[in-house]
């Protein structure tokens, strides 16, 4: 069973994420232990601080490394597996999916998650071995992402996804966009289903549904094609494609 | 009064987050209001059905356009102000501080997660105005995206951010990674806060702090460097760092 700690002062905002959906079933199931850790229990002072003004001056508040590094040591004693200690935050390394398939493979994630605050440098020098970041954007605190990643990570791990879905076909799984779907009903609003999927005729759908993943993301990702390896007819179609748009660019 | 809805079939997973920390403080202060709507609710069938097999075949489910369109458009009757209909998806535009930016001046917006699921494409072409993705991972849902984008819009609204914090020194808004910081103890297991921090001399430290933001983005984000504007200081610093790194290269 896989374990997972997240260090945070507002481990009521776990709540709801943790209980639903994947999260809550692969807890059920016992493939993971999902268990939100408020750090300001592990703080010396009587009245429980866990930051204090920074050094050099300036505004916002620091977050002071003793209750961190007691919080963490502390797990420590119960877990033989040396876990990964990954701090949430905007200096990270970008989070991908080929980072969440190599913590899938870890027995013992530990996120520690600042709200508001910076983190005292001594945190990330001496405690983590790993630094992440969701995305080119600000957010109040760590736990959003670190729920981001803990999902993306939980749903890889064997037994959790179930026949409603499939890790495969998602897109960054095949490394294109996917292509379009459709459902009932076959008009809707006078918007019509394409016919070739009412046809029946397997192999032209394949055909169709790569194209349409190709021309996605050739317009909207251009870069994941360079991640990719694709076959001669995927660069036939391609080719094709881009003589299209240049043609209608004119 | 921002408002914001968030269709979904799990409203539950939202709880937690919003009512804790700048998200239930900027809902207090009658700064935005947010709402969870389950458009299940919305559905015709008396199973309350909202996904069907797709066409053409493949495994998965499918979100139905029905629904959608019903819950979007009973939203509508109760607001003045054309809403921004955004759907979640692996396939959307990447989300960024400025996508953040812009998103703050609206004054509605729907956010659609779909969850498992695949959208039907008439959603997509019909209803929605913008499509976005949080970055290149696969989640279970929209549900953690959308509660990203709303933590990063709601927190540059006028009024939500307090003392505790400022959206200007934040990373993504200066362009640069964040220095590193420290607070007390000076000493800690042997590990002491740079003497530059305890001097006392602010012009100096403003230096080391520049220096030290340009360093860490510098080995950690080079990319950032090329989207802002640099002032000589800072490229003098770059060049030394350059040259320092390519001697101990050697």
């Amino acid at each position: 069973m896989m374990k997972v700690d997240v260090l945070t002062l507002f481990p009521e905002m776990m709540d709801g994420v943790f209980r639903s959906s994947i999260l809550g079933k692969a807890q059920e199931k016992g493939i993971v232990s999902l268990n939100a850790v408020n750090f300001r229990e592990y703080s010396s002072s009587k009245h429980g601080t866990v930051d204090d003004t920074p050094y050099g001056g300036g505004g916002g508040m620091v977050l002071k490394p003793e209750p961190i590094f007691a919080a963490v040591e502390d797990l420590l004693t119960r877990t033989s597996a040396p876990p990964r200690v990954i701090l949430m935050c905007p200096q990270g390394e970008t989070f991908t999916q080929r980072k969440a398939e190599e913590l899938a493979q870890e027995e013992h994630l530990i996120f520690i998650c600042g709200h508001y605050e910076g983190y005292d440098e001594r945190i990330r020098e001496h405690l983590v071995t790993d630094e992440l970041s969701i995305g080119d954007y600000v957010l109040t605190g760590g736990e959003l992402p670190a729920m981001v990643a803990i999902d993306s990570i939980v749903r890889l791990l064997p037994g959790v996804l179930g026949n409603e879905t499939s890790a495969v076909t998602d897109s960054f799984s095949t490394g294109l966009l996917e292509y379009p779907h459709y459902t009932r009903p076959a008009e809707f609003r006078g918007w019509k289903v394409p016919d070739i999927l009412l046809s029946g005729h397997h192999a032209n759908i394949e055909l169709w549904r790569r194209e349409q993943a190709l021309k996605r993301t050739l317009e909207r990702r251009p870069d994941l094609l360079e991640k990719i390896e694709l076959t001669d007819q995927d660069r036939k179609v391609l080719k094709r494609l881009r003589q299209e748009k240049q043609e209608s660019g004119r």
